[in-house]
C-alpha cells in the first residue's frame, strides 16, 4: 500500500487494524437543516472523532503498521493543524515518540494541544521551505520516520474508513461531499465510493479562497494555492501528487464557496446539530446550500471533518475576523 | 398515570408511544474528561434531542396521549425555556395548538425559538403570578389543555424515557446524575433506575444559587427557591408536589456546585467532546469534579440535558456574565 493506490481489500484491511482504536462516530440527521437545503443530509460526524478529527483515523493506521525497527525512533511530520495532534495522540496511545515541526507563530491554542497530546514541538520560521528544511534536520537527527498528513497511501487508506463507515450506517446515499485541502479525505472518500457504493457521487468542497483543488480539477493539472486567504485553516494546503489523480479521475466536481457561507453554516451546524465544528467542516454545508437545484431531493451524505474550532473567538461575532485572522 | 407515580409498565408505554417521534440520542465517552475526573464517564446527549432538550420527550408523550376532543383546542404552558420550545415543536408535529405564556422580557433568542416552531406566544409581566394569571386567561379563552413543564406525571414518565435508554446503551452503571430545576427529569430518571437498573444511584445536581432541590432534600420538606441568580436558566425553578417525593424517597443526593464550576465545566464539554450544551447541562459534570473522591473509579451517567445555549454570548469570555444577565 506504500507504492499503490489503496484496493478495496486494502481499505477493509485498515478498517480491521484500527478498529479497535478509531471512534465508529455517529451520523446525524437535523430536520431543519434538511428543509433549508431541500436535501436528506446525513453528517458524518469526525469532528467527535479521537483527536477532535478524521486525521486520527490516517494517523492511527501509520503507526498501527509502522515496522518495529522504526517505532524506537518516533515520526515526524510539519504541521500545524489536526494531523499534528492526531499524530501525537496516535504515537501516544502506541508508546512511539511524535515530532511535529510548527511554525513560530502558530496560535497558542495549537501548539497547546500538540503538548497535550505528547508531540514533542520544533519551531521553524513561518515558511514552507524552513518547514520542510526543518523538518528534514529532525529526521535526520533523530532517524524518526515521516508521515506526510496527505501525501502517503497509508493516511489516504485510513481517511478512507470515514466514508466506508458513512455508507454502512446510512442507505444508498446519491451524494457524498467532503472538506478538500491536501485531498486526503477527499481521495480516501471516493476510494470507499468506488468500493462499497459505486452509485454514490463525491464531491469536493472548498473555499473560493482556497480553490486550487477546483482549478487543479478544471485544467486537469495540479495547481497548487498561491495566497490562501481563508477562514477554514484546514484547507489552506494544496493538492498532493498521490492525491489529486484520485480526485481528476474519481471526483464528480469540485465545489467552491464562499467566507460568508461558510460562517453561516458553521453557526447553522452549531446553532441547529448542537454540536460544535471547525470551520473547514462547514464548508460542503456551505457549497451545498449554495446550490438548492443540484442537491433539491438527493441523499447526501457530508463528512463533518472536525471540531478543533477556537472557543474564545466566534467568527459570527467577529467583522474583523480576517483581517486579525 | 394521570394520577399516580407512573408504573414501570407505564415507562415501557411510553417508550413504545414516543418511539417513533423522538431521537435515541447517542451516549459519548471521553478519555480526557475521564481522566480529569478519574470516573468512567457515560453522556447521554439529550442536547441532540429534537428541539434541542430532553423536554421534547414529556412534551411527545403528552401530546401523543392527548384525547382527541381535547386537540382542537390546543395546549398552553407558561415557560420561557426548553419545555415552551418542546411543547411548540411536538404539538406542531401532531397538527395541535401550542398556546405559550412569556414573561414580556424574555431573551429574544428564546421568544424567536419559540416562534420558529409554531407556538403561539401571549406576553405577560415577568411574575409568576402574572404567568399565572395571563395563563388562567389563556386556558378561558382557548379551552387549551395545561401541560405543566415538570409537575406532571405524563411529563415526569416521558423525560423517563432518557435514563431507561442510556441504561440499555451502557454496561451497569454505578451512579447517574442529572441537573434538577423542577425536578421532572430527576425524578423520572429515579423511577427509570428503580425499574430498569436498580444498583444504580441517582443524584441530582443543581446550582449552589438555586438550591432548593438540596435544601428539601435536606429537611424532606418543599422549600421553594426565593432568589435563584444562577447561569443555568433551566435550573431556576423550584421542586412541584409530584416531583419532590419522588426525589425526596428515591435520589441518593442532592449536590450543588458554584457558577465558576458550571461555566468552567461548560467550556469543558465543548473542548473536549465537541458539543453545544447549555449551561444547566455542565452542572452535573461540574458537581462531579467537585467531587473526586466520590465518584472516582465509579461508571457514571451522565444526563446532558439540552444545549439550547446562545452562540452570541459565550459565558467564558464575559468577567460580566451575571451582572447583565
Amino acid at each position: 500500500m506504500k507504492s499503490d493506490i489503496p484496493t478495496q481489500h486494502d481499505i477493509l484491511v485498515v478498517r480491521q487494524i484500527i478498529g479497535n482504536q478509531v471512534h465508529r462516530t455517529p451520523v446525524l440527521t437535523n430536520t431543519t437543516l434538511n428543509q433549508m437545503s431541500g436535501s436528506h443530509l446525513f453528517f458524518k460526524c469526525e469532528n467527535l472523532q479521537k483527536g477532535g478529527a478524521f486525521k486520527f483515523r490516517g494517523a492511527s493506521h501509520a503507526l498501527l503498521t509502522l515496522p518495529n525497527e522504526d517505532r524506537q525512533r518516533g515520526v515526524a511530520t510539519h504541521s500545524s493543524g489536526n494531523h499534528a495532534q492526531a499524530l501525537s495522540l496516535a504515537a501516544r496511545m502506541q508508546g512511539v515518540k511524535a515530532h511535529i515541526v510548527m511554525p513560530e507563530n502558530a496560535p497558542k491554542i495549537k501548539v497547546d494541544a500538540v503538548k497535550a497530546y505528547g508531540g514533542e514541538i520544533t519551531f521553524c520560521k513561518p515558511t514552507l521551505a524552513d518547514r520542510e528544511s526543518t523538518l528534514k534536520e529532525v529526521i535526520a537527527r533523530t532517524g524518526a520516520t515521516e508521515i506526510h498528513p496527505y501525501n502517503d497511501y497509508r493516511i489516504i487508506a485510513g481517511q478512507a474508513t470515514a466514508a466506508a463507515e458513512l455508507f454502512e450506517q446510512t442507505h444508498q446515499l446519491d451524494y457524498l461531499v467532503t472538506p478538500v485541502g491536501g485531498g486526503g479525505l477527499l481521495s480516501g472518500s471516493i476510494l470507499s465510493a468506488r468500493y462499497f457504493s459505486p452509485k454514490t457521487k463525491v464531491f469536493g468542497a472548498e473555499p473560493e479562497r482556497a480553490n486550487d483543488a477546483w482549478e487543479s480539477f478544471q485544467k486537469k493539472k495540479l495547481i497548487p494555492v498561491k495566497h490562501p486567504n481563508t477562514i477554514a485553516d484546514g484547507l489552506r494546503t494544496s493538492l498532493g501528487t498521490l492525491t489529486f489523480p484520485i480526485i481528476r479521475d474519481g471526483a464528480e466536481d469540485i465545489l467552491t464557496t464562499s467566507e460568508d457561507s461558510i460562517i453561516e453554516a458553521m453557526r447553522l451546524i452549531w446553532e441547529r446539530m448542537k454540536i460544535v465544528v471547525e470551520p473547514s467542516a462547514a464548508v460542503p454545508l456551505a457549497a451545498i446550500f449554495d446550490r438548492p437545484e443540484l442537491f433539491r431531493g438527493k441523499r447526501t451524505g457530508i463528512i463533518l471533518s472536525g471540531g478543533n474550532a477556537d472557543l474564545n473567538r466566534l467568527p459570527w461575532l467577529e467583522s474583523t475576523y480576517f483581517s486579525n485572522h
